[in-house]
């Protein structure tokens, strides 16, 4: 079973999953109506295989496989990596879906770790790719101060950390922030979220859980949940992602999930392979989004008739300009890839962090010019309601 | 009676009012929960007077009057007039309330009025005054082909206009867009929206009636209801401001309540003798916003434990410069003040004007700088139940 | 003789060409002090022939010829024009040299002419080619009042024009303003300046001349002239180029020497034809400049002290990204070249227009960047002759 | 004699002075071709009495005294002072001349010295004003590694410090760089540059001595010199300013004549006093400046019949509000002056400090628009003597 339905995914959420929501226990993830829209939405990167299995599905070992899950190794590869996912994104209204991150984490795992950690990630990355989990990612820690490493902080728990450790398992206890997808994930995959020193080990940790793994606790954002407006929010109606803050309350983790620990030599690199995919995957799912814009400002100006005006014409150009920008550069980026460690093949950084430059530093403008052109009538307008009265 | 209090404003608006939201008409506007704070939020321009009584109360013909109703005779004048509206604005988190646009038009038509029109309008603002009126404005009409004058549409009711006149009324057919606090008022004052043409004489049209007056209806905006949660939005969950697509179908209006009616060349000076106040009255309630920008920013920062980072305080600084940009030219406006016709005095245009300017031209770029000193955590937070969990 | 030297090119300029300076005639443009250095730049398009002859120098024909009058007919063969281009300019300090825009104009040609204006067009790129000649472009008129068409104008010799034809010759009258190299070309190439009317025939006019030809008169600016002190203007004591008005009084052309006569349809595809090519070669050229200011930003920095100020590296940073977006675009324009007319193929106009826009958006930034690292003392410090004191 | 003429000024300039200039010594200030053009400039501030006694002079004890040396003592005072200040720069060609600095030092001392240095200093106010000396001032030193201290730099000469000291004297040694107008004017007073501390007390040191004073010597820079063409550079070829490296060799300074020596808390103080009113001159004398670049915006657009274009309208309208939003606030601190130590008072710092950086931050986007609007005539035209030529 190399391939699972969207229906499987679902499916495979009932469980014993620890989910709270606006103060209260949520008993079924997609029988929430405020959840249940960002399930839908992820489920997305399984009907992708129906839906354009040219880009998304490769034969491995003979057997049909998400191309998600397929470590690039060549800058064709990366080329049709970036396609795959400017592809689902569209389909998702410009949204991230879940396999994307879970994937660049993975690939990372198979440059940056070393020993028994990498025979584990080894082992690990063909388990997510033949049974084609939905995977999660939890890096970034509360933190605390952030000119203090983990180790130097007033409180210890600030950064996920080792508590116990006996021969089958490590015991950790902590809590990551801005987790995408884990409430409809399968597992969550764990990395560091910096460079380490070397007073640092028991921080220096990466590992693999199933969701429902007793001490797991997710507290999801209640962020733009409650827009069922379709009228109002064609696209946030249907298509968001859940975040959390994920608690880990002295979780046990079998040591064969285990991809790293208490070498702090290697937290910097796994911490920096994620990101040059990750950046990757983040240009690429954005750009569906940039056409959005441009796309809305154009149709705004069309219906308020000012699409003639050289000043309305001069924000479209520069939205234009701006989205075919970070187009091309994230094309670059694979273009000039380059092979990384253990023959896993990684965007150039150089061009990768420039497109990233290019979407945020633009992106405040863009939707400023969007909002010009529009006009008061998003604000001050009758409800979707009142449209619909004949 | 020259003041009213809170509680006779609200009882006030109990009447024959007809007001759309959500596809349903509403009966009562302070009874129904999503239009109830922008209420209680407008009610602040009544408990001023016990609040601030020093700024807010002026004994006018021996009685004491809201100094929002008294029109500006001196450059000092419109100080205080400045300061009273920032005040109020602090106090109302920001958010302008209703008797600072009722009072804008009000010395508008005293100025740019003539003959019967004028003689309604003086009786109009004592009426106003001495019964301290909840008064809205409608100004800006759909306005269909922006290139064309009103006149020049295709359909013809894209400009409000008089559809029949006979020797004690006009009636008046169209619709009147982004009106502000219509739903909550006593008393709509309308405007045109712009210097109007020969041919346009049926569209030069001014005049004041009661909210319940039979063919008028307000469709309210949805923006920003049901924003309850006071944790995740302590400001709009409870000052708010009702807005609405404002429809006169075929309305009555008595000729003693008219104050332009067919005069096209009075339109333009009207239009933009409203102006000149209301753009004061724009950058004066502003300045608590910008001031809540900047704190924030700095509370953010401090939260993060990143107020010392030079990028950080670059930020902070160049948001403590807009901020008193905009203030040290509103501040110039009211001294710079001149003469207007009819001995109103009105602010300085050119500094007025720039004020505006800033404050727009700088208002997303301290936005996007807030939002980066606060993170994702806005974003991907817990909602505001699960904070108050123990 | 397909290949000449750079002493060849200087003695080739000594003809009978009148040449205009600070209100004198110039008998030797080569032996006046203000003129030279720009005439000893441009050699620098011989002189490569033997710095880098791999770039350089191509076999054509069974002749090594200059590979900058070898029309692309790949995207390899546009990015290694693009390389020649920012090498030659590399060595001459970030300016253009002549062969660049001469060999645009040429590719022009060759796409947009028809009939015996093609003919003609071909046999010249063959003579260009053979003698290697140094080949300038006047394209931009007077132009008078921009918002009317040549013929439109008050005045009838604001843009180039025929003002007699026989059976051998047109003669022609006008001027040409910005004409680059003029003063040290051995010919000039004239092309339409826009899109023109039914009614512009008499404009639409392109030809080729020796800047010798009786009735042609080169006014050159004074621009930058006079910069001889190497130790202020090490850049611009070097490297310069001549720009002149450009004045046809009554010049006859032989008939062979004309590509466009009349035809109003081919002058705008002429003229944007030019611009393809002239666009591509303007973002090659301008890299090395991009990177001198970087270089000057990062010595400066350091010779200051202030290397590690947080603000100083956000600058550099900034002037970097805009470095390389230029280069990734201009990159990119010959990876996605296609096909134009005539097996002539052309760089993608999108990302040319592109890095031409990033490279003239940041330009102004990046030049208060630098002066900012600066500081006062390039104003305030002692002349270089004060430095050279023991 | 309170008042001296522009030909006494003059006169006053031959003496012994030690000025270099392009490598070699300068006999004589007026009598050199490069240096002239900014004495008369600076005559401008002699001159101003006759041209506009109202503003520039004043009666003091019986005295007219020139208005610069007067120590404002209201926010009246302050605002004709700004207006003396703009009225003499417009009249400069936007440049500033050079009493406005020399009284900014003379308010500082009166501000923040102490016992005998304050007696020193009072008694020199009152010889400048009743001489009516041309003071410049020389603040900034070389400062070598500026994230250290005067003391903790490698070389004990990085800052100007007393290196000896008698009954009599004391003796100093050091530079200080970007020192205006010091080689046309009769003295120079020099200051700390920065806070010092409890090392740095031989660096604490403030005095004033004539320019021919044994030991000084002033490097002149040459920049903007030679541009005699007043076609070309209709207002650098007139105003002017010379900027020098003054190299104090073991100077010999009266004790009379000292005004800080040693008291390291002291420096702080009196430079940012400096500070107070110097970037209120600036703020004033940059106005004429703005005012001719918005006014060149305008005829360029008009003399290229662009003046109707959307952009160009934008353009003009950006540069408008930037030369007002200076304006303004140059206004506004004046009107919140302040009264600062021993009665002198002193402009809103906020407000200063606000008109400085709208400046700053506005000045390269201005410049760009007119360089834009200009078009590149600017560049390529023929020379001043060409057009010339009947």
């Amino acid at each position: 079973m190399a391939l699972r339905t969207s229906a499987q995914y679902k499916e495979g959420l009932c469980d014993g999953r620890t989910v709270f929501y606006r103060g209260e226990k949520v008993k079924d993830v997609y029988g929430h109506p405020d959840l249940a829209p960002a399930v839908d939405h992820s489920a997305l990167c399984y009907d992708i295989h129906d839906l354009n299995p040219d880009l998304a599905v490769e034969v491995v070992d003979g057997e049909p496989t998400s191309y998600f899950w397929v470590p690039p190794t060549s800058p064709d590869a990366l080329k049709r990596r970036g396609e795959l996912i400017e592809d689902v994104s569209r389909r998702g209204g410009g949204t991230i879906v879940l396999k994307e991150v879970g994937s660049d984490a993975l690939f990372a795992l198979l440059r940056a770790t070393k020993g028994e950690g990498r025979e584990n990630a080894e082992r690990y990355v063909a388990k997510v790719r033949s049974e084609d989990l939905a995977l999660c990612v939890g890096q970034t820690d509360v933190k605390g101060d952030r000119s203090l490493g983990p180790s130097q902080q007033t409180d210890p728990d600030l950064y996920l950390r080792v508590v116990a450790e006996d021969a089958d398992s490590i015991t950790v206890r902590g809590a990551k922030t801005h987790t995408s997808f884990s409430a409809n994930a399968d597992e969550i995959l764990v990395l560091p979220t910096r460079a380490m020193g070397p007073d640092d080990a028991a921080y220096a940790v990466s590992f693999a859980i199933p969701i429902d793994t007793p001490g797991l606790s997710l507290y999801v954002s209640p962020f733009s949940a409650g827009e069922r407006n379709a009228f109002e929010h064609p696209l946030s109606s249907r298509h968001k992602l859940l975040e959390s803050l994920t608690v880990f309350d002295d979780v046990r983790v079998p040591k064969d999930r285990v991809f790293l620990n208490g070498d702090t030599t290697l937290a910097g690199p796994l911490a920096l392979a994620f990101v040059d995919y990750h950046r990757f995957t983040a240009i690429n799912y954005k750009l569906p989004l940039l056409d959005q814009l441009v796309g809305a400002a154009m149709l705004v100006a069309e219906a308020n008739g000012i699409s003639k005006a050289g000043h309305v014409k001069t924000k479209i150009t520069e939205m234009i300009i701006w989205a075919e920008t970070v187009r091309g550069l994230a094309d670059l980026a694979a273009v000039r890839a380059t092979e990384g460690e253990n023959g896993v093949w990684r965007p150039d950084s150089l061009y990768v962090n420039m497109a990233k430059y290019h979407f945020a530093h633009g992106f405040s403008e863009a939707s400023q010019h969007l909002i010009d052109l529009a006009g008061g009538i998003l604000i001050t307008g009758p409800g979707g309601e009142d449209w619909a009265v004949p």
